[in-house]
């Protein structure tokens, strides 16, 4: 096994951000360790937390951690969300709430950005998750906006899902469309103190009436991350939630739905990889651009020449 | 040239509407219809219409079209925000405001999902451009969140770029980490009347002093959608950006590499159809699935055989 392989198993925390480094520049000396990692995975709880912005999420899960290093679990941090104090630390310096978190050291936070990953984050995401995972983290806890135009689908990566709304934004019709309803294992109605958290409950309630297909019902906690309440609560739902799955045949299911996702993602990176980086292939791509800007030759017939030469 | 081509040449709504249906379900006779139509386009204006929810995108894009359709042009809308009344109409009875523009006959509204589209979206986005600028229409307004976490690269699709703010909202950090900056052509403080307006514009105009790179200075343009002011203002620097562009080298730059985007998009799509419709190919990696699930293949190794099987 390679050093950096065998270093992340033992959770050194350097070759951990040194790993996840490589992952994010999409450098090919990344890929044997995250071959070798695959065996020591599958112990995490991967916990996915969306909400829109405004919602809380990032102070949740600030809570959660806390109260998951407690209970002497040992947690890693992933934020997609570029509004999110975790993600935002290398700008202007950010107020960041987590120093006393990511100075923690059962807690490893990671963020991620959109940016310049050429649509290879999801297989970063599966790929940084892997990586906590081997590490030894009970606790993943993966942050996104997730309402409906992220990219990353969110339901797909966790083993629990949690859905944070808040009161007073509530509607239903945005819930559906944005897909909440199918997608949260456990709702959060956070900031819960505020007025019109039971009309928010209530509201999840009779949509739950509508829309639930399943034997299990869908809890909804009430929580406030400002005044700790609702998180002991939180964190037993989830634990009932992991029960649940592994008793029925959901937990399977999920894994098998997972690595599906993770596969043909990872295949669409290395093709898009393959595409960028092969010289001659660029050099016949420049030139078929210069010919659609031309209208000498239109996209689609370009992308078919494209194909013919790459494909077997 | 195919029946369907001529038809949305001549800018027949049913055949427009069933063109644009074909390339969202992936359809492959879209393939050659929309090989005909691209030496038709390149003569609408693009505009692409970012902002977060309730900056009243919607509203300001309703009080556009409205402007233009007196101007006697035509008007096509996209819509990919799902939070937008645009694109809510099939769903619960939304409250459509656009009922008024969408019988207008110089006005053509489509509404775009990005579920299910297995990332072939922005692909789809660039027809049902081509398609509307192939149909005659002058103005293609294209409606995104663009927060950041946007599965669509507003500005490399459009020709003019509009960045909606509103009063109170206004956070320069999130600006910056946004990318608005980068992106906007043209800022809009949306909801002008409210109070905080002119230090949104203020705090815009002191990012712009230290962002600003190029030799044209971004405009601002206060608006209010609800009481139809500033329209006349933004539809005059649209026109002026344009003629900008025009006169720079900016727009040759612009649609080439809006072809460039749109080139990658196809390939990317395209290998993805192969990945997933090839039944052979199928069969294969539902057993590496398998493998990887029983933690006896990594999902590496099987992206290298996956990728090893296609390529020449």
């Amino acid at each position: 096994m390679s050093m950096l392989a065998s270093q992340v198993i033992k959770g050194d925390i350097r070759s951990i951000a040194r790993l996840i480094s490589l992952v994010e520049n999409n450098d090919s000396t990344a890929i044997d360790p995250m071959k070798e990692l695959h065996r020591f995975t599958g112990k995490a709880h991967v916990i996915g937390v969306t909400g829109v912005m405004g919602s809380g999420k990032s102070s949740l899960i600030y809570e959660l951690a806390k109260t998951y290093r407690k209970q002497k679990k040992t947690v890693g941090i992933i934020a997609i969300d570029p509004s999110s104090p975790f993600s935002g630390g290398a700008l202007l310096g950010d107020r960041i709430r987590m120093t006393d978190l990511s100075t923690n050291k059962g807690v490893f936070i990671r963020s991620m950005g959109t940016r310049g990953m050429l649509g290879g984050l999801t297989a970063a995401v599966y790929d940084v998750i892997s990586i906590l995972d081997a590490a030894g983290k009970d606790i993943i806890l993966v942050e996104t906006v997730g309402i409906g135009q992220d990219e990353i689908d969110i339901a797909k990566i966790a083993d629990t899902t949690l859905v944070i709304l808040v009161p007073g934004l509530g509607d239903s019709v945005q819930m559906i469309k944005a897909g909440l309803m199918e997608i949260a294992d456990i709702f959060i109605v956070n900031k819960a103190d505020k007025p019109g958290a039971e009309q928010t409950v209530a509201e999840i309630e009779s949509l739950l009436d509508i829309c639930e297909k399943s034997v299990r019902q869908t809890p909804i906690i009430k929580t406030s991350a400002k005044k700790k309440q609702g998180i002991s609560d939180l964190i037993q739902e989830i634990q009932n939630h992991k029960e649940y799955l592994k008793t029925s045949k959901q937990y399977e299911m999920r894994k098998r739905k997972r690595y599906e996702t993770e596969l043909y993602e990872l295949i669409r990176k290395r093709l898009m990889n393959y595409i960028y980086d092969e010289t001659k292939l660029k050099d016949r791509i420049d030139n078929l651009i210069d010919q659609i800007t031309k209208k000498k030759l239109d996209p689609h017939t370009a992308a078919d020449e494209i194909l013919h030469k790459i494909l077997k």
